[in-house]
């Protein structure tokens, strides 16, 4: 099987299941424990701690550590917006979000809270002006993730930062696809709480982190919370944490090497697709303007429905994607298409293909083999065809 | 070092382990994914969730997988109570909960729910006639722990669940210290939803499961929440929830021997401390009526305050608590304590002894040396001088 879908999810590095395997044995004490099985495992979560605010050159005091991506996106924006003063609670959130944020919004907005939505421009980016648009007088905090999930699109988060602490708003920014992938400073992206997740970058799933840059007021969205410095209720998971931290270090070590192979294979499938005149298509085309993350590659494979070409590769021994696994079976257009206004038979004919460790140029050929193979059996069965044959 | 703690987390079973990694290897897919890695992570998903449904002698369709005991009981309670009609939404629960009941208490009823508290009698059951008491016309759902973490006294919950149906009450069970140390029959036990915990029965930590009874109206905490049938978020755990199963298997196999066992290291305890003399009395007195977990002695060492004796323990090597670790480190009495109407200074003289798998009788025997060693040492230095150089 060649696996091409590393931003759904990676498989556990040979190094952190080890870590979990010896912490788990050597380390099991509660760390809320006051005898020393505790303490063992409060030195750990301490060193964990301290590391993941290394690696993103914050503070320790800053860095929480969660059951995952999705509830790291859910406890950082709802404590912080319970944190804001009345008349500065009003959240402002782009309609490229991760599937949990648009959960988090219907929630909040039973809650009582008042949520604005903005679509980016035509490149996939939010712009200063976009902002200037969408803030109000009450609006308190802004969510922009740092990379979509689907176009790698990266969002230039130190110039909106900039822009929104003027106006005395705060931004997070869901960093799930961008950590260990390229660089996530807490200065230089000047964002006042970041979203990780383990699983991501090598790690064990179940684990993922927030960072909160001290000095920014939350509140617990419960109340009495004793975990976690109050942001997240339950055993600490030591084991998957030390886990997470042990890939987290690997993965930003080879962050680099692994940045270049990627560019070089994506650069390789786009310029092959082109030589073998197949009709693919970037969902966002690279411009001088944007940057991308270049393990994914968002596009349309035209003529044919993205799940039809998924299901396709799949028959052929590659797994890639549709879109966000966590919307994946719902047969809409996702968030990000729509926010990007494609027209909806187009973006079902999107795929997401994404590289990884293990990701050799050989695998890129083969998917292309595919693709052309696609095109050759396709013969003259009418493109909509496809469309409606494979459809919902 | 002598682990004696096993109420509070227990080490995860090499089995588990094994379980982790292999499938954090072989299976790392995302569940949500539609290509083939996605449906092998998604087909062991199914496996656990009928695994689990078999220990519980339950329905398949009745299981959710959770980040934990904590998230177990958040999910439960909230969504049943979600899925009430207006005009049934009071919740009932006992003062002797765990924590993580404690705080969604606060939560809800900033949410604007009614919630009632119950204390048990002296022997620290919950009584029909004590549900008669603080039964409202609206009360929808009452949540009865099915053994106290502190005491390890166990509900009537079969004929406390009678009670409610008749009532057209819904019950739910924090069931996290009794799954897989005695027997947890959906039908025997009668109630409509349970919560368990993986670490505490040597699984890894970070993994939970709840039982809603498949019939049960419920709504999602986050509606349009798509993993876990729409009761939790978040890319699913599935080699932790593999670990867990894996571990859940073993150590119900291994149930009836370990029963006995506990139960003989118990009466060794108790029968040898009042041997040597040693001022150690039940903080809930055995009785005909009443039933206990024999893993779990939760008792006063008289004129020693509880926090004393753990570090005078964990100093020479033995692990134990003064009660449940979530809320270690508050040197307050506990909910329990205060439940069964303990009186305070009393309560601080608490310490829970708890038994698992590696628990020999000379762990036992160390444990009634020191108890011993430090009524030696206590020499004519004064009780009460003890409590306060130690206390708060």
């Amino acid at each position: 099987m060649i696996y091409l879908d590393y931003a759904a999810t990676t498989p556990a590095a040979k190094e952190a299941l080890d870590a979990f395997q010896k912490l788990s044995t050597d380390v099991y004490g509660n760390s809320s424990s006051l005898h020393d099985a505790g303490g063992k495992a409060e030195s750990i979560l301490r060193y964990c701690r301290q590391k993941m605010a290394e690696l993103l050159s914050g503070e320790e005091e800053g860095v929480y550590f969660t059951s995952g991506g999705t509830e790291a996106n859910f406890l950082a924006i709802h404590s912080i917006l319970n944190g804001l003063p009345a008349g500065k609670q009003r959240f402002l959130m782009t309609e490229m979000e991760h599937q949990s944020i648009h959960i988090l919004k219907r929630h909040l907005e039973i809650l009582g809270f008042e949520v604005d939505l903005m679509k980016p421009n035509a490149s996939g980016i939010i712009t200063t002006e976009i902002l200037e648009r969408h803030l109000r007088p009450d609006t308190g905090l802004v969510s922009i993730q740092h990379a979509n999930s689907e176009t790698g699109v990266i969002q230039p988060l130190a110039k909106l930062s900039a822009y929104l602490h003027k106006r005395d708003v705060l931004l997070h920014s869901d960093c799930v696809q961008t950590f260990a992938k390229i660089p996530v400073g807490i200065d230089e992206l000047g964002a006042d709480a970041l979203s990780f997740s383990s699983h991501k970058v090598y790690g064990p799933k179940g684990v993922g982190a927030v960072y909160i840059r001290p000095g920014v007021n939350w509140k617990p969205v419960y109340p009495g919370t004793l975990h976690e410095n109050g942001l997240k209720s339950g055993t600490v998971n030591v084991p998957g944490i030390g886990a997470f931290i042990t890939a987290a270090e690997l993965t930003i070590k080879r962050m680099d090497a692994a940045y270049l192979k990627h560019q070089e294979l994506r650069a390789r499938f786009l310029e092959k697709a082109k030589a073998r005149k197949l009709p693919v298509s970037l969902a966002v085309p690279d411009s001088a303007n944007s940057h991308v993350l270049p393990h994914i590659i968002g596009c349309f494979f035209h003529s044919f429905e993205g799940q039809y070409t998924m299901l396709e590769c799949n028959r052929r021994g590659i797994c890639i994607s549709t879109g966000s696994a966590c919307s994946a079976g719902y047969h809409e257009p996702s968030n990000t298409m729509k926010a990007l206004l494609v027209p909806r038979e187009l973006a079902l004919q999107f795929v997401r293909i994404s590289f990884g460790c293990d990701t050799t140029s050989e695998h890129v050929d083969k998917l292309l083999d595919v693709f052309e193979d696609m095109m050759h059996e396709k013969g003259d069965h009418r493109i909509d065809r496809r469309i409606k044959t494979y459809g919902s």
